[in-house]
């Protein structure tokens, strides 16, 4: 046993374990109790398996799960930021790619490499895997604020075209869920859930 | 597009939710707040991914994936069975197989049968892929507790002939993960967190 490779990934699975107090602004189904990012990461893993049929390229499944179950533990170091938040741009920040670094860099050097080059895959989200991983991490949300009379939508008066802006992105990965999001969203703007802008 | 079959498969993701709220009697890393389900579970995943080069057998990592995400949502019906419980049997029990044909029979009839397929040969434990994945199910916690000074070992006074036996399966999927579980639980014991039988 090479008891040094095996110190560095120790040290990694520890140091991951933060990820469980990280709390996301959106709520759990049917639940006022926030969501954490290892509660969000497995869910969407669960996501992938369940809807992989509904996306619009073919994609290698364990990448989609490898880019899902590591996308948000730069947020250790950055935290995480709201999908509607109008000041902070969440993608390929400073902050994260230097978090990035040193939380996948405490394993092995070859899998630090690995790890940083999938979780760049996702941040960029041109490959079908990542669009198809981006997909998951827009719709669970919708999910979640649908079984909660609006959840962050109505919470923090998001308007329509904000959403429709936001989401749209599930269409690069599956053409399906897009449009069973439009119906979702169109739903909830009936429920009033959702203002379109010219009502405000 | 087959409405239906999104339904189900939505239906499902919804449903697996509860998995947030079932608590583990093991606690987070250097923590005093036990961990649920979902974050095990995405934390065996990860690990999965991490560790897969030290698994005895060659091992399709999907499979092991699949496996670590979804082994535990029989619990939602069933609960969760301390590791180190005298009187519960934690594997194959009646309340979880009937779990199981509820919970994954929300999802389409191909896909139910898979993911019951997935869950049964973890549970049964044979094949290299669910001996590695039970591996990872058994390592967690000894990380945990041994970051706890003890954790449940200490707390529920777990003799040590008990937790060899109960992480002895750690070899059937790794060598090198259970020698050093070995020099762990060794640690332990001269630390005064695990007794031996003989001390009592």
């Amino acid at each position: 046993m090479n008891l040094d490779i095996l110190l560095q990934q120790v040290a990694f699975i520890h140091e991951i374990d933060k990820i469980k107090y990280i709390q996301r602004k959106t709520r759990l189904f049917n639940s006022d109790r926030t969501e954490n990012d290892a509660e969000h990461s497995w869910h969407l893993a669960v996501m992938a398996l369940t809807l992989a049929e509904h996306s619009n390229e073919p994609i290698d499944t364990l990448k989609v799960l490898k880019m899902l179950l590591i996308h948000d533990v730069v947020e250790i170091d950055s935290g995480d930021v709201f999908l509607y938040d109008t000041i902070v741009n969440h993608d390929n920040t400073i902050a994260e790619r230097k978090a990035a670094k040193r939380i996948f860099g405490l394993l092995p050097a070859k899998q630090a490499e690995e790890f940083i080059a999938i979780w760049e895959e996702f941040e960029t989200g041109d490959t079908p895997e990542a669009k198809f991983a981006r997909a998951m991490d827009r719709f669970e949300p919708i999910l979640q604020n649908v079984s909660n009379q609006g959840g962050t939508w109505t919470e923090y008066n998001v308007p329509y075209d904000t959403v429709i802006e936001k989401t749209r992105k599930i269409q690069h990965g599956s053409e399906t869920l897009w449009d069973f999001t439009e119906t979702l969203i169109n739903d909830s703007v009936e429920k009033g859930y959702i203002k379109k802008t010219n009502d405000q």
